[in-house]
């Protein structure tokens, strides 16, 4: 056999990460996002770059009580014995539906990029999803309407950095087509603006949905933390237990 | 390295398992339940142990909304993509705290099985818990009062099947111990029955929390199934939110 | 919300599952497999579909050391204070690669059954796959050569049951045309058996993997137990960095 | 039930992350540590503290093909629908035997700062550990020796950043009582400077593990994409099979 990893080695007197040396080029130089960047890509990212995914990273991290931090609170208070066990719990959670929409929206960004006229591509995917009333993955939001407040915010910042490139400018057009065929406003939300601003940062598509879980992955310890200090999940599972009765039809 | 494994080798023609061919000896003439034992043990049971096992883990498949199938839940209609993850998360809940008992209260059966005089053990472990106000692994249910109605029908398959042995004097004895020491009845529950059972038929103690992932499995599927049917999640969401809101102390 | 759940209710006294009394129909009357049947579809299993169903479980629930129970044993080693995380790092490897491949097996059963032509969509089938060079879910085996001997006696035990119905035709079917397409004969495996067998005994097609994830949930535990007795972690581990030693290209 | 959640909450303008408005305090401002540090905890780093967080966890987020990375890799290659279910198994095998040995070192440091007499107390976990044949957690390495390159970089910025306190302190004097108990010199290694360097940033002994799952969450990422482009799955499983070849004794 004949494969092998080009991400880590060591000798006794240091560790090499993506060829640099941990102790000398890497601790103390890099941010959490930088080495993240690194361990990922094998590049080294830009100011720019980082500061974009930055941006992203804070703003997928928390969304309150949702799926995700429900079900890391039920395996903590059920397990304390492993907080692994809670995050994991947690994490697999980050899934097609919700913030691992950042996959989904981002293969669309490259279809429209792809296509011989953006404008028609972008057209024919809103009525596919139309058609099939399925939620085009990035655009939506129950709560905050007309627009999500926060991807204003992350394409703001990937334009300032100069990061703003093909990516999101298909997820311009893509939002136009959008309005046109639904026939009203649907806002693009954070995980569409994440899902560009990240794309256009070069950070690769099919690992996206990684760095969608390693932000989560932060908001999940918060939720953890504060379980343990004062413990939801009686509460919630009696509220659960209600809204879910017993039916036998 | 001279670690070797004892489970399981294949040839072309058959698979061999435990020592035994998988094609002629245990496909079609060994029940699930059988087939598990086997693998774990590496023994073959008896029809008794079997009856035995088969109640404790019918006892333990289901217990309704409960914060490991909320988890599953959550995961399940959050990555529908993915049923393993929704059954990983699920499993993850069976820790210290609910199903998991089952392998603190055997610990204590031993313990008092040890011991020279079962009595004063006994009362030793029900004063060191009341003294630490800690529950009595297998001991008190909020609902099921004055008396868990499946542990009755659990120790009574025991002795039927002639298989109510050490462990299930012994958690007689400590049933004794409890009443007396904390001065009012506090009922064996379903997992104190069911540890006292799955030892005196001879499953190893250390992985007795392997027999009660493996019953709650197959009541996640169940919830999962359900859940993909009919999916509970936003109104579990929703009911979570309200019971616990956000408050900026 | 009016969503409800019909799996299982209680009282002081009992507990109900699928309408059925616990501790008086089923603790002590039904196998396990009988129970998980009746928990997932809420139908009571017969004598026949419950051979079946055991079989199918039995099985699959052991294969050696494969990328599921090393999985389960890396993190049984490095996490000992919790037997249920490694027992959820096993499952969730049984994904659409390996054991999980009876759900798109039995889906592709499903196709040939509903076609006008059994024999026409067979034949489309196998060439779709060989087209795109992708392997048809349920057939070949890199060891069990010409023939997976455990395909055998599952249809046969199906038959004997009298529950080979028109999943197990379409199987058959399906490997006429797999031969004819590929030009050379390609094995009916564990999986693609399993999924006609289980379908033919009625187990619903989209909870499938579900049964799959039970039993192999079973053949991790034994692991795991045995991975506690005589750690084979390093040894593993250390196999495998001088399998995929580092390379800095 | 009076059980609030102090984390997040949204208005249709804004989401609020611990009572700062996420699009005007956070997302741009801060970055991705001192993000997540503000979630743990409520309280917003110094620039002292988010540097010493950074190098803990650049420090931490990755180690070659460990147990951690190899789980993922099994996961990923045999369930690709899911990278979340990768991570997740990845972050079960972050217990108490490798880098959770963050929390175990911190524990002690924490004994060691209550104490009456440091050097004593250091002494006697010293000989506790010796006398029961446990490692001592943080101490250590089979391949860094004497010392872990890591841990006195990590140190190093502790000190230069102003943070080297108590727990730095209780570290060291606990590494002289080691030497002098076990007659020989083992080194600090890094997850014991990361123990004593984040609790002297001020990160919860409690939640520290949580940190640590972070760290690694990154490093899995990595190896995720790696084998997602360079499968190394059948040859770490051939390798296995190798290393731990059947024998029925």
């Amino acid at each position: 056999m004949s494969v092998t990893t080009k991400i880590a080695t060591s000798t006794a007197e240091d560790v090499f990460v993506r060829g640099k040396s941990l102790c000398r080029d890497l601790i103390g130089k890099l941010s959490f996002t930088e080495m993240t960047y690194l361990q990922v890509t094998g590049r080294m990212p830009t100011k720019a770059q980082t500061a974009v995914i930055d941006a992203c990273l804070v703003t997928l991290m928390e969304h309150g009580l949702t799926p995700s931090t429900l079900a890391a609170r039920m395996v903590s208070s059920s397990a304390p014995e492993a907080i692994q066990g809670a995050v994991a719990a947690g994490i697999l959670a980050v899934g097609s539906v919700f913030v691992g929409t950042v996959e989904g929206c981002a293969a669309l960004l490259v279809r429209i990029g792809a296509a011989a006229d953006a404008n028609d591509e972008a057209k024919r995917i809103a009525e596919e999803h139309r058609a099939t009333k399925t939620p085009v993955p990035g655009f939506g939001h129950p709560q905050h309407k007309p627009d999500d407040p926060r991807s204003a915010v992350v394409l703001r910042i990937a334009s300032a950095e100069g990061l703003a490139g093909k990516h999101v400018s298909a997820l311009r057009v893509l939002a136009v087509a959008i309005d046109e065929v639904y026939g009203r406003h649907i806002t693009i939300n954070a995980t569409g603006a994440v899902a560009a601003a990240l794309a256009d940062a070069d950070v690769p598509i099919d690992v996206m949905r990684g760095f969608a879980i390693l932000a989560r992955c932060a908001g999940l310890v918060g939720h953890i933390a504060e379980e343990r200090e004062r413990p939801a999940m009686r509460a919630i599972w009696e509220a659960a237990d209600q809204a879910v009765p017993y039916r036998d039809e």
